[in-house]
């Protein structure tokens, strides 16, 4: 039985990760942390929980948390740094769902972010928790990173044609489409239904913050610097992220649908959650929501020799705390889908 | 050419008015007033106004308002009973589009809002701006108080039966559903669109504010006291309510579909936007989005002797906004339906 | 091993019944039959039980049906009817979730659906599968009628009054609210996104299908004739039911908040599946999504002495895939809740 | 006075058509034509031009509508061109709002129509309607082909980089997402409610309708071959149209947000109905629903050396009837603007 700590669980991320450990066996949940609503049971602030869960928020307390087997944050970025140290110190595992160790260089990280890392000894040794390229390193982590929604998707998406070599690396493109609860569960007018609704429009064309953890992901796959241009998009859905990228190829390189279809299913054909649609199909982010999948869909375009991928994600499942509980499945020893495989509510 | 002013331009019911004057050539919209957002252009905060209005909001001042002819109050309740009276005294005319000036009775208004009223005189004063029934006070009002958005629908509903006393009053039922906008332009969690799109639900079942302003009207209309149950629903649409209306009839009253809805096309043969639909048909919020009509449909039920009456408005025009505007053309000697007459954009 | 056919699995309330049974280890789809789609993979039509289910649909086949332990219709309403007695002569047991087997009345139902009714004599014989009126019948039916969306969310909030006799039963008034999956997944210009999207509607005031369905109910209920208005409204989500109902309180009745909601908890204390929400709190159909949960709340209303009660479910689950499998669990002797406890997907 | 003649005004753009005309006191619509509801009224299909317009539907007689000024054509595509020869004969002039006469090269236009061209004579005739581009050759049309929604927005984003010579040609790229509406009021499984809502996916990878058309739009500002992609996206929304565009400079070029921004500027500068906002704001496209403007923001990425710009319209305005209108005013002498002004309907 894995005892389970969960810091900042009134968020969209944290409610996720209660649906999902809720019915587990192997899987006790201890203490949800809210300094703002200790006291409140958590099935008033979420009636989905209502007969699931039993339990209030309280304050959150270091002895309680260090005493877990493994305590996640799902906090807004610049807070899990704070307590991180000394929790690990208790013996308790870390995953962290927020930004505060993903990327290894702190100084992009704190240009990006505003403020000055408080303990940039554990980014190095933070591991980033995207299975499918770093599967063999998360069983040993202490400290987990699960990589933010847009990176998830935009990475699994160009891994197959960067691991390969066979993408130009100066100018990639990931224009991604996601819901609005990608924004979180706080008042903001941007995120009100009177504005979202019914519209569409791009944001942080000038720089979002997922863009350097991307570029770092990517690079890392292709083993060089890699040209990118990241336009995230507002779309009127709760969930889902849908990326549609283009990846021109090298000169020289031969390509068609088969020979990258082919690439894209032997690459993942071992991933429990990354499904390479046949031919003639593509993704809808309905047909993963809820769900950890991230369905991937890769067309070749011979006009412009250009690879065009378009991956889908549930952006609070396999975008978030989906791939937590993926990544403490591997960090506990257990089946790494246990948990994780709940049909998508379609229609 | 009427001089005008808004305060309070910044919300959703304030770019409304300002959608619906800007095009007019006998109106001049003269200052526009936000205490937040002094120094911005207003087509920085609502970009569809970009071509059609060249102003900044400025800090209200008392003198330049009262130099207006007539100033548009589009505040949270509880401002403008604090800033009317003088600007009354300066001369310019008041159309207030929030609840300070709509319930005579000062201890129920002060019993709903929990605060004291600030200028309980002129209350008695003001002109109850709904033009169907009070169309003759309407042109000599030094302050009118535009009626709330669920009362709007409510009372157009019912007040044929009511006038014709053929309704049972000891139970009537308004259950009305509003688009999310109703809730304002204010960042508040509930009103999020991950909160409330894909979604159904009621509120303020236990009471609701414009409970008394409906009873109020209902009361005057029958000429006695009236037993109502108003249960609001919060509907995933931008704008729009629908209120579905049921008033049993008195014993004895000879009803049916004819009937009922000759009642109906007499009553409101004069109204320039109140339209009865024929029978088989039944309105759509949809089909009045954007425009200051009222469509009603009426239907005899004869298992149960009961009218049920079903209003569709567009909250923030027939319900606020173009409302607010009706009542200016009316106390100016305009034509009733100068720069109201858009049609829908539908679908 | 319990071996499931469906016929007409291409609907919505096929792929949610796919959803609820693919994941069990108790059950085997043996048969998915669409005479259209004949030879096509069931998850090329439905993307999400990629991975979950690997059956193509076969044209229907008496004899394979008739091997089965139980065959789901989901079928449009007057198509069962034609095959049911066939199947269960074969010795295969019938769930079915049209409408054919509802209405014991031949006569009304033959009015309502417009054709004559091809085996009335199954039709006294059918037991009607609400569980929590119903659940000592159930276990033996052969035949079982699985409720309409709606019945089962109006007829669940006033049984408690009605089965007390404390309710007025000539003025009972159900208004309903329906995601537009209720309307099926047929090409029909009224259920596109552009014609039902932002908008609010209510149709079917003259009468509805599911209205002597629900009177049906009701009376067996109140073992008297009940007058019920009931209102369906077309609602811009894909799934869910919010039912409002008012029910007027016989004279001389002492009711108060307190009492019907005790009166509510004592009533559904052992029912799994329905949840009377706390006083304070009321049911939105986002907390239910995906879940065959029933959410009820009741209120007093004092100065009409009426109860206003509000129910909300899943149209697709409780009120239809979700409770045929709570049926066919009973039927064959399982857990009442087994492959039902499911968490709202929420947001 | 214009007289005009709409055959298949049972359509969005039909609709929206009727929106734009009914208004103006210097058009008379003669004429709408419908083969399947000839007889019925036109605000009993679309409610919300009940007081606006007062015509019945009839079948189309060749003569009634050679004796208009101008006829619209709101058809699907193939339509158009079987009737356009005898009414251009009986003097009257065309506006087609179909595919019909958008593509000079007639074997391309079959290719990705499938059937053969009825008069190809007359499409070297026609005037393609984009008047950012081809005013001066717009007033002495006889034949109008107005571009489609995609090539609107893709065409004006990518003319000021295309004209001036400064863009790669090699790989253009256009994601580009819209509203449901795009496809159509026609009965159709994937446009239902339940199956595009909350979602998003793309479609048309591998070719859609639009890509010649824009690829000829695009060679045409080039003056040479251009290497394009072309993703369309379904998006949740009823209207609007989002194009996101990348265009890799050529080496060499010297570029920056500023010199950018000035270019579109001085290219626009003159045009009623494109919006170059300023830097800092981005379209969304419910600042431009139910108008004829088409705004748009240009960024420079230096990372890449590319020029991102995203143009937002409204596809059943200026992605269709409104800019018909626009067209019939050029071809009438008629004030570009007139009709065309309103504001957008926000929120």
């Amino acid at each position: 039985m894995i005892k389970v700590g969960i810091v900042g669980a009134t968020g969209y991320t944290g409610v996720e990760l209660l649906r999902l450990l809720a019915p587990r066996n192997d899987v006790q949940i201890e203490v949800l942390t809210s300094r703002e609503l200790a006291g409140t049971a958590v099935c008033e602030l979420f009636p989905s929980l209502r007969g699931h869960i039993d339990l209030e928020f309280v304050e959150p307390d270091p002895q309680q948390l260090g005493a877990c087997d493994v305590v996640f944050f799902a906090t807004p970025h610049a807070v899990a740094m704070h307590s991180v140290p000394a929790i690990l110190e208790s013996g308790a595992r870390v995953i962290d769902l927020s930004a505060d160790f993903r990327i290894k260089d702190i100084a992009i990280w704190e240009q990006w972010y505003g403020v000055a890392h408080a303990c940039p000894e554990l980014v190095a040794e933070a591991v980033y928790g995207l299975p499918e390229v770093n599967r063999a390193a998360i069983p040993a982590a202490k400290l987990l990173a699960v990589p933010g929604c847009y990176p998830t998707a935009v990475q699994l998406g160009f891994l197959p044609l960067l691991e390969q070599g066979i993408a130009s690396l100066d100018r990639l493109i990931a224009d991604a489409k996601s819901g609005v609860s990608g924004a979180g569960r706080k008042a903001a007018v941007g995120s009100l239904f009177a504005e979202s609704a019914d519209s569409m429009k791009a944001y942080g064309v000038d720089g979002h913050r997922h863009l350097p953890e991307i570029r770092q992901g990517l690079q890392l796959a292709a083993g060089d610097e890699v040209g990118l241009m990241f336009v995230p998009h507002l779309t009127p859905m709760i969930r889902g992220i849908l990326a549609t990228l283009y990846a021109p190829l090298k000169p020289g390189v031969e390509a068609s649908n088969e020979s990258l279809q082919a690439l894209f299913e032997a690459r993942f054909a071992e991933e429990p959650f990354v499904d390479v649609l046949p031919q003639g199909q593509l993704p809808a982010t309905r047909d993963v929501r809820g769900t950890n999948k991230c369905e991937i869909s890769v067309r070749y375009n011979a006009d412009t020799h250009t690879a065009i991928v378009i991956a889908a994600e549930d952006n609070l499942v396999k975008g978030a705390s989906g791939q937590a509980v993926q990544n403490m499945n591997l960090m506990f020893g257990l089946p790494e889908t246990s948990g994780l495989m709940g049909i998508a509510v379609s229609p």
